[in-house]
């Protein structure tokens, strides 16, 4: 048996290797500082918790429509008018089992074979292999602190070609934390209908900003393709929930592909997730944001006097991605020796792309206050 | 914009009308029988519930192994020495987002673009779904009461071709209830070894049959692929948990698919799934399958007293798979009209395939005896 080619070009995260490994130094007894995750820290809010033990109570638990259970549709529906002043019809909410269902449904929707969506490297390392998957593909663009980090109208103009199909931004984006702002991108939704495109805005990270509050591009552009989650602002990440806009005329595309590749998303995580916008439940996660704050500024200053480069200043999401080339010219061998030396896991540039990866690395300050601080000590004692 | 071929491509179930009609009905207050979905009646097993509640109360709610926790996957493991008299190595249990993320992932593996799977027609409606999002293609081989709607050596032998990568069949089968045997299942894995494809077998519906328990092809072939999942005879439908299992050498490339398609399955599920396997909760399914099997009996019988035509012993699942061509050269309308006339929702046969699926309908026994009864009567009221 050979297996397919996309079985085979479909990478794994190096990251994976090194959690492997901190995983069996934990076990040894090894004290190990974990900054290498894409995950909160913190706990499902309590309210949440309850609602989906009293789902489960209630024996909510049997397959719900394709696209969502409707409370949970207008819930985000509300959420939108409230927060980003918007409407947006519930019919338009497609919740997801995850937001990598919604990336899988809509590149599916948007790309078809041998067609390409423009993306930033670096990124978040999955978006490429979801076109791969349907035989689509990725076209990467090398971006730097010149550009935020973020696809520019001119990029756009540059890299387009005849068989793109659109293009995916994210704001705050991983792994750099950079964000858009409404004029950017109101100037790209313009360029991509200037190209009969569709644009896909991954807002996962919203709610996790730390100077102003991101825009959601629905403000701009009702015809776009958002993606969101409740992963990482909700503090839901092993529910498996996420949720997607589309634009009218995609709702019923959408729902034949949700249907048949997923039947529906998981019940007892909807009901859960109807107790996130409780004020209760927000008031919790605004403090977590305000720790997330004091950790980024923390890390960020302790890691600059060191001498790793913040190359664009990080305005959200809970990451920092830093050029390390005052120490290495391949960040993955130095992210082992930080991890069997010192004890500190971070992840490779190389996950995230390309561009200048053997330089940088991404610190996840999804740890305590303490720990960041442990991390910055042993790092001095290494490097200072 | 236009959408991708294949989102044109990839169809509704002509069963998700009537199920809107239904709901519409409901809220009228019309007494609707319902028959028509894939799903047991009956409530999640309460120690499964409450293992999912302690889970929640526990914490247990961050992103897990991309395959699985590995308790769950030594517990699948054990299951299979204990019912199948099988060893399966615990590292071989993907444990899935559903099963339908075992089937992407497994014809994603075994499919490139352009290349095809073997499998019948009636058959689930997503599989040849699956195969379409990624370019590849299902080879529908129409099969008849002759072969007991099942492939045959002699039907891989005429149907394989230079693009054919394996073979998918379902023991029970969805629509028809029927099932391969171990002689049988052992001359399939033959026949697609000497082609050099793959055998996936669908093993969902194990445990649900009412004659004789259902062989896994593991006992006659190690190197298959099996699905199966929580949903159908453990009673976790909406959890949205399944499990593959996968021979050795695919173990890397599944791993790296899950990680970049769904990063972790439902944690919640998985942790509720453990007490899946406890006596008590087979105890309960069991109990639960002889109910299946007496409304089974009183449906096929009363069908069958009617004019239907069960055209090959259904003897797992909770299908009958009916030809009515006494009644219409049109199910579809067929179907249409019991919904609205006689309140009962049947799911046409055209969802199963192309195959005479014109006469077919499908009868779910996921409903209680007495509402079979009163099927039953509505029908005679109608037809008799």
């Amino acid at each position: 048996m050979q297996w397919s080619k996309r079985a085979q070009e479909i990478d794994s995260f190096k990251v994976m290797d090194l959690l492997a490994r901190t995983n069996q130094l934990t076990n040894q007894g090894k004290d190990i500082i974990a900054m290498g995750a894409g995950e909160p820290d913190f706990a499902t809010p309590p309210l949440v918790a309850a609602a989906g033990i009293a789902a489960i109570d209630s024996g909510q638990t049997k397959y719900t429509p394709a696209t969502g259970i409707p409370q949970l549709k207008q819930a985000i529906s509300d959420y939108y008018l409230s927060r980003y002043k918007v409407v947006v019809a519930p019919e338009r909410v497609i919740v997801t089992n995850g937001a990598s269902a919604g990336l899988l449904m809509v590149f599916s929707l948007l790309a078809d074979a041998g067609k390409n969506i423009l993306m930033t490297d670096p990124g978040y390392p999955c978006n490429k292999q979801f076109l791969r998957l349907v035989e689509a593909k990725a076209k990467l663009i090398s971006v730097d602190q010149q550009v935020n980090f973020q696809l520019t109208p001119a990029l756009v103009e540059q890299f387009w070609d005849n068989d793109s199909a659109g293009i995916l931004v994210a704001s705050p984006a991983n792994p750099t934390g950079t964000m858009l702002s409404k004029e950017q991108l109101a100037q790209l939704a313009n360029s991509v209908r200037d190209k009969g495109g569709a644009l896909v805005v991954d807002e996962l990270y919203h709610g996790l900003t730390y100077e102003e509050d991101a825009h959601s591009v629905l403000e701009v552009d009702q015809d776009a393709f958002v993606l969101n989650s409740f992963s990482k602002y909700f503090g839901m990440t092993g529910w498996r929930l996420g949720w997607a806009i589309v634009p009218e005329n995609a709702i019923e595309p959408i729902e034949r592909l949700a249907q048949n590749l997923f039947i529906s998303p998981p019940t007892v995580a909807q009901y859960a997730a109807l107790a996130a916008f409780e004020p209760k439940t927000i008031a919790e996660l605004e403090s977590r944001r305000w720790q997330f704050k004091e950790r980024r500024d923390v890390l960020a200053n302790g890691l600059a006097k060191l001498g790793f480069v913040i190359e664009a200043q990080p305005q959200g999401a809970f990451y920092l991605y830093v050029n390390a080339s005052k120490f290495t010219d391949n960040s993955y061998e130095f992210c082992w020796s930080l991890l069997e030396e010192d004890g500190i896991l971070v992840t490779p540039g190389i996950d995230f792309g390309q561009n200048d990866t053997n330089h940088m690395m991404r610190f996840s300050y999804t740890t305590s206050l303490e720990n960041i601080h442990r991390a910055l000590e042993r790092l001095a004692k290494r490097l200072g």
